[in-house]
């Protein structure tokens, strides 16, 4: 992307709420696809989005609002675009995209989810279906729930790009008087512990219906850390510390925060609710249910030990008892 | 220590008590050093630590207790003795144990503190004052709240020893349906974690004090557990994964968990309770206070880079100004 360029962003949920309400502290204008007309209608009138972070208010003159039969143009007229949808919609959303409509562009990943069906990174999909040379893609991850950047808590986010200074200029446009934002060369760490850490939450939720403590719960999120650790050694070895806030960080507040989808998903579980009820009575998508079964495809590839995966996989795709199977994963711990 | 040979607990706190719990589930009889004889005689007539995790019921047959004049007879009549006590006592009660009492002895150290005045770990003081071989030294470490463990909810424990078969043969006295036990061979770094987690959760106690969120708590233990390593790696380097339960685990539960007295600790810091008034509140002593002040003194030597050990310092000793001092941090934090 050139320095200053106009930055775009796909998606109307609450974590591309929040990120487009970061962009504006430092960016005088934004463009913003929203699929249905119909909402991006009610946020003109109303100065917010209609269903998602209702308290975060915007000066709605600073953006232009592109909705579904406009997705071209709202390419064409981005010069960055980040991506923020759940991750079973990216590819419908994608797929009308046209390939010169992307050319030049710098594309930013903020969906923490692998590509449905293809079972690959979102970087991987835009490299192989749209050509989108490998440093002209972006990542941005850590620990950030979209709730907390509402309130203006200070928060740090990680850019992640094989170009580091590419990531540089982007982190620019978010680092704000309240967030924070570090740069990686990391694209593939990235995206792989942010999905991850999404199954790791869903353990830590079935974990905690199922009354264990936090003692265990330490020990879990410990022992996943390691996991997520070995898979991606596995998958792309480069020099890279664990700890950072980008792989443990977002682990923790993924796995810990009462604001996470997925752990409360996994509660449920853990209380004895099916997969569908859980679904059910939840409004927002646990993507970590998405993640589960890819991890799962991808893994056979690779072959890496990943107890915490299998049995969160064997809970929600092969209906095992939930209880059992924590207590024999519980053997494997250290 | 024999296998099998009697084991004596030093301390009558609540950690004590839940050890005293478990061992009697692989043990026929303990020795248990208490040091007052009145509290002796209120155990004896309930069944259970009068002041202490009074739920836990004792067969107090299986108990030999011993009282402040005894402490040498306690420790000539057992093969292995536990210590555990706030940091702050231990020192006195040693200095009262002949060194020929401690003879042929394994001990144990589950105090997660450093002896005062001295600034030395609890195993370099039983190496330089009583010439306790540094193979017959054994260190309990791990994510265990004592108040789960009374609840027999599942933890894990590591025992480490410079030698792992003895390390082999304390840890199986310590297993039991609902404690799993793993051994390491890190004396000096399973201390260092344990008085360090301390300073980190008062750390976080005060930045939940002051209103941060889940981001940020996340963020702070990502970095704390980093330096935690820098710190350990400079002390003693060996090839450890910071990442273990007996690391990450026991920062994580000690920092996130609701039982925590020194998490508790810092909040009432971050609130703007005073140093005295806080504790005068707190009717247990957060260790963390006194490893703050530990750690500053025995770092003087390593020289260390250690900036949240360092804001808790200042905050605590210095009297700096908690909101300041956090968010000097923050512009640190990765």
């Amino acid at each position: 992307m050139q320095q200053n360029g106009v930055i775009g962003i796909l998606g109307g949920g609450s974590w591309a709420t929040a990120i487009a309400k970061i962009i504006l502290t430092t960016q005088p204008h934004i463009n913003w696809f929203i699929r249905r007309s119909e909402q991006i209608e009610a946020f003109k009138a109303l100065g917010h989005n209609p269903t998602y972070l209702q308290a975060i208010e915007f000066d709605t003159s600073k953006i232009t609002f592109f909705s579904e039969s406009d997705i071209n143009k709202f390419f064409r007229s981005s010069d960055a675009v980040v991506l923020i949808t759940p991750s079973p919609y990216i590819k419908g959303y994608l797929k009308k995209v046209r390939k010169s409509s992307m050319r030049d562009k710098f594309i930013v990943n903020a969906i923490k989810g692998i590509v449905p069906e293809e079972n690959v990174l979102v970087s991987q999909y835009l490299i192989e279906e749209f050509d989108v040379p490998r440093d002209h893609i972006g990542v941005i991850g850590g620990p950030c729930h979209a709730e907390e950047v509402a309130r203006h808590r200070r928060s740090y986010l990680t850019v992640a790009c094989s170009d580091l200074k590419k990531a540089e200029i982007f982190a620019q446009t978010l680092r704000n008087d309240f967030v924070s934002c570090v740069t990686s060369n990391d694209i593939e760490g990235v995206q792989y512990a942010s999905v991850l850490k999404n199954i790791y939450a869903i353990a830590a939720g079935i974990c905690n219906g199922l009354q264990y403590g936090d003692n265990f719960q330490s020990v879990l999120i410990s022992n996943a850390i390691a996991e997520m650790n070995t898979f991606i050694n596995a998958v792309h070895l480069i020099k890279r510390d664990i700890t950072d806030s980008v792989y443990l960080g977002d682990l923790l507040v993924t796995a810990y925060s009462q604001f996470s989808r997925n752990r409360t998903f996994g509660n449920m579980i853990g209380r004895g609710y099916s997969v569908r009820a859980a679904q059910s009575e939840m409004e927002m998508i646990a993507e970590g249910y998405f993640g589960t079964k890819c991890i799962r495809e991808i893994n056979k590839y690779y072959q890496v030990n990943l107890p915490i995966c299998d049995a969160v996989y064997d809970i929600l795709y092969e209906k095992k008892d939930p209880a059992k199977t924590i207590l024999k994963l519980s053997h494997h711990f250290k």
